[in-house]
C-alpha cells in the first residue's frame, strides 16, 4: 500500500502544498488557501487526512522538475531531538555507564533545517558535520500528561531528519549540544509528510542512512529505548505538545563520528536517511564559504 | 534619567501596547495597530525607539490596575539561555573544573514563561521550583557572525528574566538540561522593554533576586564570564540572529538548590528580580493541581 505524500514546495513564484504522486505533484494550493495557508496551517487544524483524500480527486498540477521542495513544516512551535536512543548507540559512548532512565532531549531551531534536495551546510567554523538518519513524529492532537496508551492518537503524520550535528561544537560546553545542534542549515527535514493511521506505520520499520551509497547506519524502529508512546508520554510530562510540533526521535549506531577514525561529511557528499513507508530523504553538502 | 518602559498587555478584551509610565499606561496598539500589530512586530520591525517617542504626545489611557501585563514578546523565534556565567557560581558546582571556554547554551520554548504578576507553576512532577534572575537583551538588528566590536548594535532592547528551574529533572538525562528547564509557566519575562542605546545600561548594573523579600542573588553585569559582546559574537557563530530573538544572560550565585539543605519555591512564595535602570519583574507560586 502505497501512502499519500504531503509536501510543501515552491513553483511558480509561490509557496505551496499538496499530494506528491509517482506522476508528479498534485498542487492544492490555488483550491484550498483560503482555508489552509499552508501545509502547517492543515496540520494545525487537524485536517491532514482530509487533504491526503481531497488530493485524490484533481489531476497531477507539475511534473517533479519543475517544483522544488520545502521544509514540509515551516516553523513548528517545538522541535524536541532525543539522543542517543538505540541500544548500541548509548554503548558507542564507552562511558560504562548503564543504559539512561529517561531520554536526552534537546531542541533545534528551525532555521537549522533545509529541505529534502537542498545542501547541507558545513559550516566555516568546522569541519565536523555529521550526520544522523531519525524517524521524525509530528503532532496532530496536542496534549500535556498524555497517557502512553493514549499517545500514538496524537501523531498526525511521519516524516524523515538527517539530525546534521557539527560534533566539536557539542562538546564546547559541560552540557547541553545547543550550539553543535543548531548550525544554520546543517540538517534537512523531508521530504514530505506521511499521514499516520496505524502502529504499524511505525512499530518495527527499518532506519538506513547511506553516504555516497554507503550504508552507515542500519536498524529498526522496535529497538529505539524510548518508544514512541513513551517519548510523547515524558515530553508531555513538563511541556503542552500542540498541533505541528515535531519530535526527532533518535538515530541508530554508525554517524561518521564513531567511525575510526572519524569521517566527516564533506562538500560533494550525498546523504540518504531512508524508513519503510516514509521515503528517502537526500540532501548533497557544501561549503558555508561557497554559499 | 527614567528610560520608556515600552510593555504588551491586556484591557477591554484585547492585547494591546504601550507605554508605561508612573501615571498609568499609555496605549498606543489603537492608533498603531495597522502599522505594528503588536511590541515584537515593533522589534521586528526595528521601530522600538520610534514607538518610545511616539509615547510621549499621548495621555494616560489606563491606570496600572485596569490592565494586566503580557510577556513583552509573545513567541521569538529563539529564546537563547546562557548557563553558569557568574565567577562564583561556576564554583558553586564543585566539579574541579575551571571556568569554561565556551558558554554553556540551552534553548527555552516560550510558553515556559509567563508574564510579570502571573505565577509561576509549581508541577505536579517535582518540588523543586527554583528562581534563577537574568538580564535580559532582545536583538534589533539580525546578523550571522557579529563582531564583539559591533555586537551591542544588534541590541534592541532590555529586559528581566526569571528563569525558573525544576532542579532534579535538569539532570534526567547525561546531557541537556531541556526537560528541567521547559516546565510549563515555571519561569517568567518582563515586565516590559526597556529600550537599549548605551553601553552604560549593561556594563555594570546590579542585579538581585528576592524571596519574598530577602535576597538570596546579588551580583553586577561587570562580573559575567562570557560578555554581552562576547554571547552575541559566539552565538551568532551557529545561527543567524534574527529581531526579536531573546538572549538570557545567565545568573548569580545564591539559587535556591545551593543553599544548605536546599530551598524549593512553594505557593506563596513571591520572588522578585530587579536590576538598576530596567525594574522589578515579579511573581508569585502556585501548584500545577490548584489551576
Amino acid at each position: 500500500m502505497t501512502r499519500p505524500r504531503l509536501a510543501s514546495f515552491h513553483a511558480e513564484g509561490a509557496d505551496r502544498y499538496g499530494v506528491m504522486t509517482d506522476r508528479g505533484m498534485i498542487d492544492l494550493w490555488p483550491r484550498f488557501r483560503d482555508r489552509w495557508a499552508s501545509l502547517q496551517a492543515v496540520v494545525e487544524q487537524g485536517d491532514l487526512l482530509e487533504l491526503a483524500d481531497l488530493g485524490e480527486k484533481y489531476p497531477v498540477t507539475y511534473f517533479e522538475n519543475e517544483i522544488t521542495l520545502l521544509k514540509p513544516l515551516a516553523s513548528p512551535e517545538k522541535i524536541i531531538c532525543v539522543g542517543v536512543n538505540y541500544p548500541d548507540r548509548n554503548e558507542e559512548y564507552k562511558d560504562g555507564q548503564e543504559a539512561p532512565r529517561f531520554p536526552s532531549l534537546f531542541p533545534r531551531f528551525a532555521r537549522s533545517f533545509v529541505a529534502h534536495g537542498q545542501p547541507l551546510v558545513r559550516p566555516t567554523a568546522s569541519e565536523q558535520l555529521d550526520y544522523e538518519g531519525e524517524v521524525v513524529i509530528v503532532i496532530g492532537k496536542g496534549g500535556r500528561h498524555i497517557a502512553e496508551a493514549d499517545a500514538l492518537n496524537h501523531i498526525a503524520a511521519l516524516s524523515l531528519c538527517n539530525e546534521g550535528t557539527i560534533r566539536d561544537w557539542v562538546r564546547h560546553a559541560k552540557f547541553n549540544v545547543t550550539q553543535g545542534k543548531n548550525f544554520e542549515s546543517s540538517a534537512a527535514m523531508g521530504p514530505w509528510l506521511i499521514p499516520f493511521t496505524d502502529e504499524a506505520q511505525i512499530a518495527d520499520i527499518r532506519l538506513t542512512t547511506r553516504v555516497n551509497g554507503e550504508v552507515r547506519q542500519d536498524d529498526r524502529t522496535s529497538r529505539m529505548i524510548f518508544s514512541f508512546r513513551r517519548l510523547i508520554n515524558y515530553i508531555s510530562t513538563f511541556t503542552k505538545l500542540v498541533p505541528g510540533d515535531v519530535i526527532v526521535t533518535g538515530t541508530p549506531t554508525g554517524a561518521g563520528a564513531r567511525l575510526d577514525p572519524p569521517v566527516w561529511l564533506k562538500p560533494g557528499d550525498v546523504v540518504e536517511v531512508e524508513a519503510e513507508g516514509i521515503g528517502i530523504l537526500r540532501n548533497g553538502v557544501v561549503d558555508e564559504a561557497a554559499q
